[in-house]
């Protein structure tokens, strides 16, 4: 049984502390949390443990939630630390986890260097066993790194070109905008998206290009995919159905939309309207010899989870690729195939 | 002088008319307009004439408009019509046109069945000479020709691979959607757009991805372009500097977001800070090999404006592509190099 520590809870911790609550391997020390908002009432109620910096202590008293103690605290009462710290906060806390000689995972809002190896469970799994500090790529990279190494089984992936439109802010972000503007993020090629899949996988040839809209419920991805040899359709369909952590939706149901996509979710009553897989348009997939073409919706809140948790696994050696990938999708519902 | 008609006043057919109004060539005999909307308002207090169909006639003068007559008068009293009606309304009034043996000159909303000719003033003027009948591409169309037609003077464009993110409305459309969606359009891959451009340029490989994003100022396309050679960056900043109807807007500026380069517009005081020149960011030209990718922005009510004042001049023989273009260019204030 791995203790582990979620330091940081908001839109991505509090998904993590709830996953690893339903790891049979794993046990949730508590959270670290800064400010007393609505997110810290719910973990109090629902009987986790909140650590918090010494200077809020008080603040957190006042509020009537009681304090288990320090962020030192936690870190020295765990066996590894998930970070799920603000974008470059981990880079500042982890002399910490260092300090008490604690395994870390960090986030993809954080620099590939702050970790000895960039993730994804289901490119680069067994790189990343008995690694101390790890750092799951962001939402759009593991989507696009989840992609990249299926259709790679097919036949070999040699070229990728990709355009992300991201969504501007997530659900519960009042403060963020545009509210009426695309905003090309930036307006130079590639966008830092490339680089961070060469983080996994070096020396593919890979040009991203990206652009913020102005929603708040999932990114989409535009792909194109050259490979080593042709290809057939119905191959690459195969491989998209036939494995974790990727669903396709048809187009018959007539759900297209992100916001359909989110309905569905709902209407499926997924904890949160979550949706960890990658969600591919099954109508989407094209393919010109050698050449794929696909498009997929990417739930930012939630499709780093499972990776959260297996970079744990992988960090501890608990277990192997196969097996962590297994508990953590049975564990969470996460599904292959179609969606509905 | 011809005497041209516009059918139908309402995003691209109030500025096609205020265009006909510019040119030394061109005389505007009316619009044609189904309801005394403040569109129509505003078009008479301007001294255009308005035409209205049979039994909108009581309507229109109830509501103080005077009426210059029906739809077929507006017809017979003019050498060419400028179809500006929504979507499949111009293939049901071309009966009208053929029966007075009128050219016309239709929108990228109907089918290309409707006319003799696709059109794009930078790529095939010369084709379209003498032609009764002529179709001005969409807004997303034209300006993928424009650009694709103008790399293709470095080298032969040989394949291109594009994403287009779609503005789900224009600004004074309020039953329009998504508030808060992407939205594939379609979520089956290629888009119509590609079909489109090949009306234009046969046989070019060309697949495009489209989606529809909540804002209503601009769409914004994301573009990779395969060459037949080699090709230096500065050879391809250097044809799109020098070519009219494309604007660049330097990184230099913080202008990048769609909402930014109509704020750019509305300073430098363009009539309805409109944006009919294709708007690349120069710092996303980047090249690789015989590979182009560039990001640029499109101002959908306005960019086919200058393409129709040219289809005009081309049905009926006026004079040739470079002296069209160079009048439309000067009369609209279009210009080419850096926007600022």
């Amino acid at each position: 049984m791995i203790s582990v520590a979620v330091n940081g809870y908001g839109t991505i911790g509090k998904r993590v502390a709830d996953a690893i609550l339903k790891q049979p391997d794993m046990r949730l020390v508590g959270v670290a949390k800064t400010s007393p908002n609505y997110e810290a009432f719910i973990a109090h109620r629902k009987g986790i443990k909140i650590y918090v910096p010494q200077q809020s202590i008080k603040k957190f008293e006042e509020a009537g939630i009681p304090v288990a103690g320090t962020i030192e605290d936690l870190v020295k009462a765990s066996d590894i630390v998930v970070d799920t710290t603000p974008n470059g906060v981990g880079a500042q806390y982890k002399p910490i986890y260092q300090q008490f000689q604690r395994n870390a995972i960090f986030q993809g809002g954080e620099k590939a260097e702050v970790a000895d190896i960039s993730f994804s469970a289901l490119c680069n799994y067994d790189e990343a066993l008995g690694k101390k500090y790890i750092r799951v790529v962001s939402c759009n990279t593991t989507a696009l790194l989840r992609t990249i190494c299926t259709i790679n089984k097919v036949t070999k992936v040699e070229k990728v070109r990709a355009t992300i439109v991201r969504r501007a802010a997530d659900q519960k972000e009042v403060k963020k905008g545009p509210i009426n503007s695309l905003v090309p993020d930036p307006a130079t090629v590639p966008s830092h998206h490339a680089k961070d899949v060469n983080s996994v996988i070096k020396n593919l040839d890979i040009v991203t290009m990206a652009v913020i809209a102005p929603t708040t419920l999932m990114h989409m991805h535009f792909i194109n995919i050259t490979l080593k040899d042709k290809v057939e359709k119905k191959d690459v369909l195969s491989v998209l159905e036939n494995t974790p952590r990727i669903v396709l939706i048809s187009s018959k149901y007539d759900a297209e939309a992100t916001a359909e996509l989110v309905e569905v979710a709902r209407d499926l009553k997924r904890e949160r309207n979550d949706i960890p897989e990658v969600m591919v348009f099954d109508d989407s997939v094209y393919v010109k010899d050698n050449e794929v073409m696909l498009m997929y919706a990417v739930h930012q809140e939630s499709i780093v989870v499972p990776e959260n948790v297996d970079a744990i696994r992988a960090s501890t050696r608990l277990m192997s690729a196969e097996d962590s990938i297994r508990i953590t999708n049975e564990s969470l519902g996460i599904l292959k195939g179609y969606l509905i």
